[in-house]
This record gives C-alpha cells, sequence and structure tokens, in this order.
C-alpha cells in the first residue's frame, strides 16, 4: 500500500490560486490537498467546494485558526470571532483538521508567559467550537525561531501537554521542519501516537545555511533533516494518514509550479520508500 | 552590592581588537572581559596576558573550544588537538572557563544523533584536559536554528543531561537569545544551579522581526525577551556571578563602539536594577 501525498497550497503560493492548485494535484493522482482559508475567501465557499468535488478532491488540512493574541480583550475577542469563522469554513468544506496558529506575542509584550496562557485559553474555546462543527483542531508546535511573532508553542512536549487539557478532538500536526532539532523528538512522538492525536506529517527540509526565517525552507533531501528516520518514528506511533509537503520558499516559489509538484512527488517516492499515491 | 556587567569581545567584533576592547572595558571601569581565541592569536599570548595584567582585567570567558565534528576520524582527531589546545591558551590566561562550541553537523550526515554522541564523546575527553589544566569547561545550549550548523546541544535539558554525565569541572553558560523560548527555562535554570553549575549569564535580546539567524540579535531591551525576569530565575538558581553582554549584530556592529558600550552599560543598569560596575 504506497503512502498517500498530500500537497499543501503554500508549497505552490505564488504560482497557483485555488483552482489551478487543486487541478493540477487531481491530474497528479491525488485524492486529497491542504487549503488556506484566504484562497478560500477569494473565490467564495460555494466556489471552493464545488471545485473540490468537481474534481473528486478532498480537503485534508484547513489553514488556519488565528492569529488569536492581542494586547486587549476587545482585539483579542475579534480574533476569536475571526479564528470560529475560519473552523466553520474548514469544516463546511468537510476538511479533516483545521491548524490552530496563535500568532505572535501581544505589542509591547515580553516573554512567553502571557502568551502562553492566552493561547491555552483560546483553546479550549475553539477546540470547543471546532467539536460542535465536527472537525478537529490541530495544534502544530513551530520552531522557537518563530516563538517571537508566530507562536508560543513551540516543542512537541508542550503540544502533548496542551492536548492533554484539551481533550478529545485536539491533535497535533508533526511538521519536519519545526521539530527535527529536538531531543525529545522520538519520546514526544510515540506520546502523542499512543493517544492516537497525530493527525498529520509535513514534510520539506532544514537547508544550511538558512538565510531567511520563514522562506528558506528546503525541498526533501536538500537539507540535513533525517526525514526517513523521522517517518519511521510516526509510522512506529501508530499514524496511517498522509504524508504532506509543505514548503515555504521564495526560490520554489519562483519555479514552474509542474516541475516543482513532479520533484516533491518524486523525493516524497524516494525517502519515504513507496510509490506516492498517483 | 551591584551586579558586576562583562563584555564579550564579539560585541564590538569589527571596531575593535584586543588590545583596543580591554583598554575600553577597563575604562569604563570593568574588571574583566571575555575574550576570543582568534583575537588572541592575533597578537600572541604572551601579549595578551601582558595587556591583561598591565590594564588590571583578568579574563571571564574565553571563546572556544572548537568545531570538534566531522566526518572522518582522522579530521576528528585534529580538531580535538585544536581544541585542546585552546584550553591551553584559555588556562594560561586565567580564564574562568571556556566555551565549548560542538560545530554543525558533518558533511553529508542527516539529522543530529551521530552529532549527539560525537559531542558526548568528545566532550568527555575535554572535561578531563580542562580539568587537568585549571579551567572550568562550559557547555553553552545555542537556539534550536543554529541546529544544523552550530550545535546538536540545543536545550537547558540536554546541556543538564550532559553535565551529569561529565561530573565535576562541567557547566553551563545560559544564554537568553538561546533559550528564552523554552518552556522548561525556569525549571531548568533551577535545576543548573542547584547543581551549581551556572557559569555564566549572557544578555541580548530577540527582536521582531529577526533578519538573520546569526547576526541579528537586539540589544537588551529591545526585543521581547523578558529579560528581569530571566535574570531573576538565574540569581534564583544561587548563580552569582557576572552578567555578560554578548550580541552579535551588523547594526551594532556598524555603529560607534564607545556608544555601544555606553548603551550596553545603561541597558543592563536599568533592566537588571543595579549599578553597572563602573
Amino acid at each position: 500500500m504506497p503512502v498517500e501525498i498530500v500537497m499543501n497550497h503554500a508549497t505552490f503560493r505564488k504560482a497557483w490560486r485555488f483552482d489551478a492548485f487543486v487541478e493540477a494535484c487531481a491530474a497528479a493522482g491525488m485524492r486529497r490537498v491542504s487549503i488556506w482559508g484566504n484562497e478560500v475567501a477569494e473565490i467564495g465557499l460555494d466556489a471552493a467546494r464545488s471545485r473540490l468535488r468537481d474534481s473528486g478532491m478532498r480537503a485534508f488540512g484547513y489553514n488556519r485558526a488565528g492569529p488569536l493574541l492581542a494586547d486587549t480583550p476587545e482585539k483579542r475577542q475579534s480574533l476569536m470571532a475571526a479564528a470560529k469563522a475560519e473552523i466553520e469554513t474548514a469544516a463546511e468544506l468537510g476538511a479533516d483538521h483545521i491548524l490552530l496558529f496563535p500568532g505572535g506575542i501581544a505589542d509591547g509584550a515580553k516573554g512567553l508567559e502571557a502568551a502562553r496562557s492566552q493561547t491555552t485559553d483560546a483553546c479550549a474555546i475553539l477546540n470547543e467550537h471546532a467539536r460542535n462543527c465536527g472537525i478537529a483542531l490541530a495544534l502544530e508546535p513551530l520552531h522557537p525561531m518563530l516563538a517571537g511573532d508566530r507562536t508560543a508553542l513551540c516543542t512537541l512536549a508542550e503540544a502533548n501537554r496542551l492536548c492533554d487539557r484539551l481533550g478529545s478532538n485536539a491533535g497535533i500536526v508533526i511538521d519536519s521542519y519545526h521539530v527535527w532539532w529536538d531531543a525529545e523528538l522520538e519520546a514526544q512522538t510515540a506520546l502523542a501516537g499512543s493517544s492516537g492525536r497525530i493527525l498529520g506529517f509535513h514534510v520539506n527540509d532544514w537547508l544550511v545555511p538558512t538565510r531567511h526565517l520563514l522562506t528558506d525552507r528546503g525541498m526533501m533531501g536538500d537539507g540535513v533533516i533525517d526525514l526517513a528516520a523521522m517517518w519511521a518514528m510516526v509510522l512506529g506511533a501508530g499514524y496511517d494518514g498522509p504524508i504532506e509537503v509543505e514548503i515555504f520558499s521564495e526560490h520554489w516559489w519562483a519555479q514552474d509550479p509542474d516541475a516543482v509538484l513532479a520533484l516533491a512527488l518524486g523525493r516524497c517516492a524516494e525517502i519515504f520508500s513507496g510509490e506516492a499515491a498517483r
């Protein structure tokens, strides 16, 4: 049984809009795509739903609920309303899970203490809303270099602890880029798996040198992450979902998207032993 | 009793060579400096020793023993010989501790497993050598964004575990830039302190946005780290050494070094409540 490969629209963000992205994935033989709310908003919910149905595709991951953090209760309330609306859209599109994006430290704040506590409180509310909508809420620990302006949730250990507090319906997406460096990687992956909460596995690579904190991720195989070992950990933890390709990269965004898609599928076939679903 | 402030030469790397740096620190009323082996090599060990003595200064931290990792035993042996020589130089200059710098993943390797095991083995040998030379070996966990090309030791938890294995003479330098994001920060700082192994506390700041992985550190107070809270943790853990300013920054390297020194001392006075030793 070959491993199913899913493309995240972010990998082709500058070349393809929603329709072209879905079409290209369908033409390559894939059955699911991971999508972004801003792209759905661009064409409207109904058009997005039709496009998926007409091409025989389903939504896997939906990006995203957040940002959530701000310096006043009013701003936080407004952000929470927007996040709830995203959850509803994701559920209406039948996505498997919606990614939580807490966002950066509030204006003028120092340290992560307030961000952590606001994130925990917000997650409890959003997970309840997601449960009612019938969609899983995915926590994704981001690389610690994004702690200043993206999230206060930087390790699998923290994500596991937060999931323990949230209870059912919350899970974790493991992105190789964000957690590959962690000495607790294997133990925390196993822990997440034993609770049945691994919702996705994102792949890309860490380049040496890395030239930009956000947009210099590598194609699988071009960097120093031991992706095969990570995949073995994730499989060993009981995950039976697809592998999702998510590469934020000015370099790859500037290439021909069809060539990038073919290359990504080829690398997935090589590294994760098994044919991509195409 | 005011907190003693120590400057790390890296903060003034492009403006001052060894003599000018030591002279400026002495003129500002400081008693200790943290120095670099390449600067000592530039003027020779005897000249460096005389310059320190003549200005009434002592060496606090010495950078550095490493890199150590390579893809062949021959290369690793040669790197170890160089690291041992640095330990001897640091001891001859009477430095308080020498910083370990493991270095990046070896050519062609994937993942951190081999790097971790080589680092552990090398540290056992180097710590023994440092003990014989009468100088402490300082492990400094570096930010996870440096795991690809600088170190496999990225958290205080790992540094504490490695210190447990190494036994006496090995300790830890806590750099706010590298560990501020860590949810285990307080617990692992307390653990390090309870074992009496905190050898130094480096300060600087995390800028939002951060434009470069190596050379865009901020001046204390300009970023999002809660430095006062970190200092309280370090003090609470029993540390009674100085605060060391280490800022790798193209921005600050391009400014007048006397102004940078005055500003850094001023910020230390503001943030760490207490006058800088000047």
